[in-house]
């Protein structure tokens, strides 16, 4: 038995960044998502629907929680937070999570990690698998609306797998929009930050557009009524709670809207708008049968990424391998796994102090005969 | 902004049991978790009924999450596996888990600990609790039947709040019930283990029973038909998943049955064999109207108790508070909160590597009038 659990912290994520560099973990996340949806297997895995709590004090807020089960291959669970008030309120990112990684065996916790960051990278990865089956290869004209967390590692995701020429970015806060250029610097697109009057314009550039908000529920949908280009690919990403969605029904019903997860993206996607039989396939379905979706390239198509267990799995897979191979991280033992498996306190058992827990040793009961049976037992200590 | 997390490790959970004693801690427990069901209210809290995953390969087990959320008080929520192999297979406790605290303004993990001793403790404070409204106060004799880890605390929690003069076990395993006294040799109580063919006679004799095993689903109940005596209570501890059951139906059916949490009690405890009808007050019903319960005592009454995610949370704020006290435990950053709760590759931003990965520093693009609006951006720096 082993008890002890890999602690990958935000200093072990900063190295990892370092070392391996922002792009070529981009690359690699997703390749590596592409690989675990092609193969996703629905008869060995359990990836169910998130649940959680909403709850309006002190904030508003939801905790939930997405597990994900791959038989041997292992399991993971991400604790997540959404309160969309942390970054003018509380200076912190409006997503905040943890992701645990279990041995399938016993439960025992293998690895525990931040999600925060690996949230964001895993949500622009999966930006990036889907509209490689879905945008135009020769898309050069990204456009984005809603400029936070999320839009940073989507445009790094899509320029992995594009040749973007140009950002045209909005964000209901002015000063959002107008330093996203600087976040997303490691570029090389030039980024244009446009004003409320000019979204029309965004909209009708764009050969694939981002929507990533903090969108309240009941207030959307956050773009209005556009034509769009005849190929525009949306990736949805803000629309992953009840009643809360971003894109205007009508661009919905004239496109071809692939859910992420059909099950969860029915009751917290951009899918809530749709009648069932009005959903096109899901992710898995497509990245199974790329070649022929890829005649929907020339004709509208949204990904409505509500944010799927299985994405969070492969990338704490793949940040649990990259610590292992760099020697990142700590070993720390968190549970308690008692000596004895039957018995809790024998977590306590240093000779010293089973002897003060218990009234005599256990050779001393032997040897004087026991009233409680114990001489039933072999004393290891004989 | 504090981006630390307080980790609270075995070793400190140890450090707690040696510094405080398992009396006291198990008696401060159950003085904190009567008061917070005393104090329940469900307008302002939430406790849903756990969630979880069930799977066969490549051992039967069951992850599930137990979230709680008390407002401005906090919220808690903890990963708990069931894995019955694992005494047997692992040497590992069959449930092992951790527990996470948020700070529910931001969802910021305050703290991690361990949630296996946490549970097995919290779980004889619950019986302890409930024994006290529906046993009889001069119950002398505690018939065990399952002599795993739940067992151990159960004597425990039950042995602080009567005067226990003899304990009879059962297991499955006879060896197991046969080692139970020196498991639980910190208590004063002579322990009699017996075998299958006396079960009727620890059944007829006990004044409290509480079964505790690891009966698979669909090969209960573990216990046969008996009488038992007729102000027998029973503390239900085993049946937490739907077909795991411990009692007969007829003793339900004759019994006062009290489940902690009626919601869940109906898919995973005792209650399952039971009409909505036949069941009785919910542990918070109980305990807020204790005296009017009292009368119960010189009948047969059952707590169903299935586990409830208040418990866990009651346990954990105990825990942090003590660590707190006694400098226990130790500060992680865990979470990656980058310095720009907007731009999640902040984390990186040393002066250096800011400057390596962006094609000109800040103060360069300003002084040189940027293309990219960052003009329009006070520079902290100036």
């Amino acid at each position: 038995m082993d008890d002890r659990s890999l602690l990958i912290d935000a200093s072990d994520i900063r190295t990892l960044l370092r070392r391996i560099g922002p792009d070529a973990l981009m690359d690699d996340l997703t390749t590596r998502l592409e690989r675990a949806i092609r193969q996703y297997d629905p008869a060995t895995a359990q990836v169910p629907a998130r649940t959680g709590l909403q709850y309006e004090s002190p904030e508003w807020g939801l905790l939930e929680w997405m597990p994900a089960h791959f038989g041997e291959q292992g399991t993971t669970s991400k604790l997540v937070a959404y309160h969309p008030a942390n970054p003018v309120g509380y200076g912190m990112p409006s997503i905040v999570s943890t992701i645990s990684m279990f041995d399938t065996r016993s439960g025992h916790l293998l690895a525990l990690m931040d999600g925060t960051l690996l949230t964001a990278m895993r949500t622009g990865a999966a930006s990036a698998v889907a509209s490689r089956v879905l945008a135009l290869p020769e898309s050069r004209t990204l456009g984005v609306i809603g400029c936070g967390t999320q839009a940073v590692t989507q445009v790094h995701g899509l320029s992995r797998v594009f040749e973007i020429g140009k950002v045209i970015v909005y964000d209901v806060r002015d000063e959002v929009a107008a330093t996203f250029a600087e976040r997303t610097a490691f570029l090389d697109s030039p980024v244009t930050s446009v004003g409320r009057n000019s979204l029309g314009d965004l909209l009708a550039r764009a050969d694939i557009l981002c929507t990533c908000t903090s969108v309240a529920p009941g207030a959307g949908p956050v773009c209005p009524e556009f034509e769009g280009k005849p190929h525009l690919h949306v990736n949805a990403v803000g629309s992953d709670f009840p009643g809360k969605l971003e894109l205007p029904a009508a661009v919905l019903r004239r496109s071809l809207v692939c859910p992420d997860f059909r099950e969860q993206a029915i009751v917290e996607g951009e899918c809530q708008q749709l009648e069932q039989a009005a959903i096109g396939p899901d992710l898995v379905t497509l990245v199974q049968n790329a070649d022929s979706y890829a005649r929907s390239r020339s004709s509208p198509t949204v990904f409505d990424s509500t944010g799927w267990a299985l994405e969070d799995h492969v990338v704490a897979v793949m940040v649990f391998e990259y610590a292992r191979e760099l020697g990142l991280g700590r070993s720390i033992t968190l549970e308690c796994l008692p000596a004895d498996p039957l018995d809790p306190y024998s977590l306590l058992a240093s000779p010293a102090l089973a002897a003060a827990l218990r009234p005599a040793s256990a050779s001393e009961i032997t040897s004087a005969g026991s009233p409680r049976g114990t001489t039933e037992r072999s004393d290891p200590a004989r």
